[in-house]
């Protein structure tokens, strides 16, 4: 579906079934509330489902990659060259997020949305690159107007696309791009109003002296661009990435089709952010997939409201933590279908 | 194997394999360090097994009940006659910890240490039951000398059973008796010390009144007991509870076994504390499979030096954390096993 169409058609999930759904976890065979977290997990899948059965049948991974012209300034421990790398790490199935995927039954798909080298057509990538990488932000917008809604859009036809085909009830979103955390803590900082010192971390692992530097830069980036932290498409347009955007999207459209989602670390955070200042509904169908390392994301989980399942120290990304939850996200949906009641 | 003959066996993991397994790690294709607190399971899971490809086939969850005379003094929400109740609930398959077992594929095998109640023989139920539930330790003391050492001995011969038949990889162990908190408590405040009133919490869901009352018991039962801390036998025998001997003498025995053991919540904490006053080499086998909200159990944890793999705000016993946190572990295996390297 058309971007704005979508983002327009998204709508809060209705929670009429939340009292009934309450009263069935209370009446579980345990002291009330003695599940936790499991039970909030559990109630917010029925409500989104609308359902007091929820059921996840079908697990998906869409792993986004793009590159970053950020990257000349130094602010990465690693090279521009790492992102396709990475990918065909990714398409061997020899990356974290391939274990953790064959692990846990979840189906992964790697969608290139903007990587600087041309892939071979090939099973388990979708190719939907907008463009070869962003401009350097610290020097002029990352995207164009149109190439920042083309990531959104982007990210929306490759959920289309794995939803007509896989029928996920859960969907994970992960990331590769080098450069990428200093877009993302850029975004944080815009949206969420917290400072660059508080939202930026080591990344891929930089020292005190490249941190310094990496904080410098988003300042001076807000400052040169002035991102409308009310308008998702002109912060995704000044300081974003592709894999950003299609992260975006990939949000917006699970949302529209009703499917939770689950966010990983700070890259989805902030595409998250990105989603949420187009439409805020869709906060009602993420799930933050765990705690990182890096400190922006906490700021944007919070921003939204989300809790994180897992604090595992991870600060990898490509989506393991979200992959590494949905095992308790499901646990939460076999306590409402399968634990005795009194 | 009889208790003290296997108490004296236990050996320490050699840990001549560590360095090896930390360069594979640290070769795996990721930014050193970045998988966290998985990258510390795995290598814990490679010095336990000598092994750089650590694996789990087979996973296991012993979950011991028991009775306890303390109940008496009304230091439980719940009557005594839940405990046989959720016993059947637990052979009727129908729990939480059920529920958990069957979605992570877990062996599960309820052990009657104490239970006030006879059950017929039955699949999945052993019943090495010690005597009828501990004596009151307000008054006087919970077990004899002879009681404690058996319920420690029934809790090795479960394990050894499970052993030989399963062939577990992995074991977890869970509990299942109304007044066990307080038992737990009072050995964590003796065994830890710390006070009473920082490791007493409300259990199943008692009010401030009666949380008071509970914590006054506890000082009371220490003062009267003057349990000798550092004489495992001695503070089980005066102040603990059927369940958590038979747990400490399966954390002994995987530890002999070399079985890895994950413990749950703050019934299984002060099992393993007992374990440890015992032989402190079981500290090298165990994981902590969550945080109890109950917060005397972040001390047993503290005092033994582990660290929570969950942190789902649950308080529900069972074993249930130790359930859920089982494929987290596996997790740290699987990157060992199947992920690529430089």
């Amino acid at each position: 579906m058309e971007l704005f169409e979508l983002i327009g058609k998204i709508e809060r999930p209705g929670n009429s079934i939340l009292e009934q759904a309450k009263k069935k976890m209370d009446n579980k065979l345990k002291p009330p509330g003695s599940l936790g977290t499991i039970e909030d997990i559990a109630l917010k899948m029925c409500v989104i489902q609308n359902s007091l059965d929820p059921v996840i049948k079908n697990r998906a991974m869409l792993v986004f990659a793009g590159d970053h012209g950020i990257t000349i300034e130094g602010v990465s421990a690693y090279p521009a060259e790492i992102t396709p790398m990475m990918v065909k790490t990714f398409l061997e199935g020899k990356a974290a997020i391939n274990v953790f995927c064959k692990q846990n039954n979840i189906d992964i798909t790697v969608v290139d949305a903007g990587v600087n080298f041309d892939f071979e057509k090939q099973a388990g990538l979708m190719i939907k690159k907008v463009k070869k990488g962003t401009n350097n932000f610290l020097k002029t917008s990352a995207l164009s107007p149109e190439e920042a809604a083309a990531s959104i859009q982007a990210g929306i036809d490759a959920f289309e696309e794995i939803y007509k085909t896989k029928k996920p009830d859960l969907v994970g979103t992960g990331d590769m791009g080098i450069g990428n955390t200093t877009s993302s803590s850029a975004i944080i900082a815009c949206i969420t109003g917290n400072s660059p010192e508080t939202v930026t971390g080591r990344g891929t692992g930089i020292d005190d002296e490249r941190l310094k530097g990496k904080i410098e830069i988003i300042r001076q980036a807000l400052s040169l661009h002035k991102p409308d932290k009310s308008n998702g498409l002109d912060v995704l347009q000044k300081i974003g990435g592709l894999e950003i955007g299609g992260i975006a999207g990939t949000i917006l459209a699970a949302s529209y089709y009703k499917v939770p989602v689950v966010i990983d670390g700070i890259i989805s955070s902030a595409g998250a952010l990105i989603a949420y200042a187009l439409n805020n509904a869709v906060k009602d169908y993420m799930f933050a997939g765990h705690k990182s390392v890096e400190a922006g994301q906490m700021k944007a989980l919070e921003f939204l409201g989300l809790k994180p399942i897992l604090d595992l120290n991870m600060r990898l990304g490509e989506g393991t933590g979200a992959a590494l939850s949905m095992n308790i996200i499901e646990a939460g949906c076999k306590i409402m279908t399968d634990m005795g009641s009194f």
